[in-house]
């Protein structure tokens, strides 16, 4: 009988060297309690959270919590349905039609999570007989969507449209579809993609964009439209994907689209109709959150603030971090064994920040990946560089 | 310029065909807001709810209501991360540990949908190697996690020892690992599997067995284990997939096995690793709904008697429904068009069930799907029978 466990043994073994050399499991981190966006119990301490996504601190929003609590004592915890049976309350319509308001397009669909919006958004437009053209450094819900759609998969260069336009220069003979797809902002870099360049070649090329905005929605534009909002492109964009679980602080994830032809995604997307749909008090939060983000884009302000004070704090005191100010602020070490201490030592010292390896990661080279949010004091984001500092002054950095 | 949708025309037109057909579109149903567990508004009515997979009546439990309201206000309202991240918190891990208890297993794995749950399990303990045996029946969320893991798929007669052992006996020589796929009790029809012959089966052949007992789960054994454990033969499977969207009441998904090698499946799942984890107030709810679900077994006593009486009740109309009394009645109808005019009038007349079109449903027959609930009282059983006889004498049935 063949060990259905066997495939695992090179992760097993390098899992091993990791969880030998480094005091805790970097992969099971507790927090036993959250006390605000900002600070949580971890280990039986307060500390100080610097890799949650939150970016707007709206996990504990009160409005947000209000409407939960209301809506969890009216309509209860669930709806014990999909979407295309008995899973549609009134409220998921509305949020539907708050976020097609929101974002100014005609049609949206809610997904149950943002890994299912993707998944169930790639999967509906193409199939064996399109291309997708994917940035090198997509999310895994994009390459899995993809793998889902059974397209053919073209990556190109993270961030070049040089490279993308090369690529699609070469398929001016298939027949099929060409769906681009590239995120908003990168999860673990904080890098923003080039949406207004990549619609000047999707228009010349006839093919359709996807943006993923899961870590740019809520962050960037005057409105918190995104990547595209900022960079005036929104009406090149075709779909835009995104989730509730970053700056709304609940769960789940949309599309949101002009094209009337998704009104047929809701029969024909698995990721869709086959989960049951989200719970009405998730919703309700979901919609609570939305409009709390809307009557409060001094949060927005605030973040850029605190995400500018991070960087020029980590920078200052010798550490490597990309060249753009973002919320995402990405330390990067040379050896993984060093990243590793490093993150320990963090943690040790009340500050939490996400370990991201290779071969996990661009470059192959180990990060701590930061995200602030718009909660942080500027007392805590110095409280958080000190810390860094000291640690890198411990480990000769 | 390839249109996108063009894909999707067959689908359109068969779409516009039924929609065309039927006074309101059977997809869009809206449930304005639910009153209790059986009854909700619909079309501004009160409508006895048939259709809903809320076997207990959990989602409004006033324990897990209550759970919900008291982690919301002081958790927030989601955990904005990953599991092997930031998102989890001390409630995910009492979760797992409560359910593996439940299910007298070593290990649990808590899943953001019970869609993932299959997709995450699947994906993660095979890959192209590999071989899965999936009953033909089974629900998509199987197919598309068998996709996704890329192994070999062959497809067994529904509920068929005899077919499946075939098809193993011929694998004989294969070397990747063999997984079978089964559900406990079937969506569609509430046909129970005969998995006490797969276990035999998957033993004499050195094959591994997966149950989803997705609507079996609090349902069906003496402690609500499922299937496996009203066969006893619980000790043969060796992983069980299930959700909590249907008897406990809320949303997300779980596996629970022995077998020690999946700790690693947290760092291999990319539909475990790569999504938000499921909100503290969710967390909260499915605990409660558990604990609940222990309590009271006499929840599972009147399922099975409102079972009976509806399935007696539908039979002594003269509508054809599966043999086998079960928590999910299908009452089968020979025409689309019948199908669809049945449904329609049951709604009007304040009864909601599922409409099953082909190709969805099983041999390519439409069916009227009931499910019952725990929470039906024996005069609104009575009262949805009288209904389908009504309605059923109007057809001409």
């Amino acid at each position: 009988m063949t060990d259905i466990f066997a495939k695992h043994q090179g992760l097993r073994e390098a899992y091993e060297g990791l969880t030998t050399a480094s005091p805790r499991n970097p992969f099971e981190v507790v927090i036993e309690r959250p006390i605000s966006a900002s600070v949580g119990i971890i280990e039986g301490r307060e500390t100080l959270l610097f890799g949650t996504n939150n970016y707007l601190g709206l996990s504990q929003s009160k409005k947000a919590i209000e409407a939960a609590v209301e809506t969890a004592e009216t309509m209860g915890v669930g709806t014990t349905g999909s979407r295309i049976a008995n899973g549609t309350f009134g409220l998921h319509r509305k949020l539907e039609a708050k976020l097609a308001e929101f974002f100014r397009r005609k049609h949206c669909m809610v997904f149950s999570t943002g890994y299912q919006a993707n998944l169930g958004t790639i999967s509906a437009l193409v199939n064996k007989d399109d291309i997708l053209l994917l940035d090198a450094d997509s999310h895994a819900s994009i390459y899995d969507g993809a793998k889902l759609s059974g397209a053919q998969v073209i990556r190109f260069r993270h961030n070049d449209p040089v490279d993308l336009e090369k690529r699609l220069a070469r398929l001016k003979d298939h027949t099929g579809a060409k769906l681009i797809i590239a995120e908003g902002i990168y999860s673990m870099t904080g890098n923003v993609a080039p949406l207004d360049k990549f619609v000047d070649i999707k228009t010349r090329h006839g093919a359709y964009l996807m943006a993923d905005e899961a870590h740019s929605f809520g962050v960037l534009g005057a409105h918190g439209r995104g990547v595209a909002e900022m960079q005036g492109c929104e009406d090149g964009i075709d779909f835009v994907v995104g989730t509730f679980s970053k700056s709304l602080g609940t769960v789940g994830g949309y599309c949101v689209t002009d094209h009337d032809g998704v009104d047929l995604m809701r029969l024909c997307s698995r990721p869709y109709m086959f989960t049951a749909s989200l719970p009405p008090e998730i919703i309700a939060a979901t919609m609570a959150a939305l409009e709390d983000m809307q009557a409060r884009p001094e949060l927005r302000t605030k973040l850029q603030e605190n995400a500018a004070r991070l960087h020029a704090g980590l920078q200052k005191v010798g550490l490597k971090t990309g060249e753009h100010v973002s919320p995402v602020v990405a330390v990067t070490l040379e050896t993984v064994d060093q990243a590793v201490g490093f993150w320990n030592a963090l943690l040790e010292n009340g500050v939490y920040v996400n370990l991201s390896l290779p071969p996990a990661t661009p470059d192959n080279r180990p990060l701590l990946r930061c995200s602030v949010m718009a909660a942080h004091s500027p007392e805590e984001i110095d409280r958080a560089v000190a810390v860094f500092g000291e640690v890198a002054k411990h480990f000769g950095l």
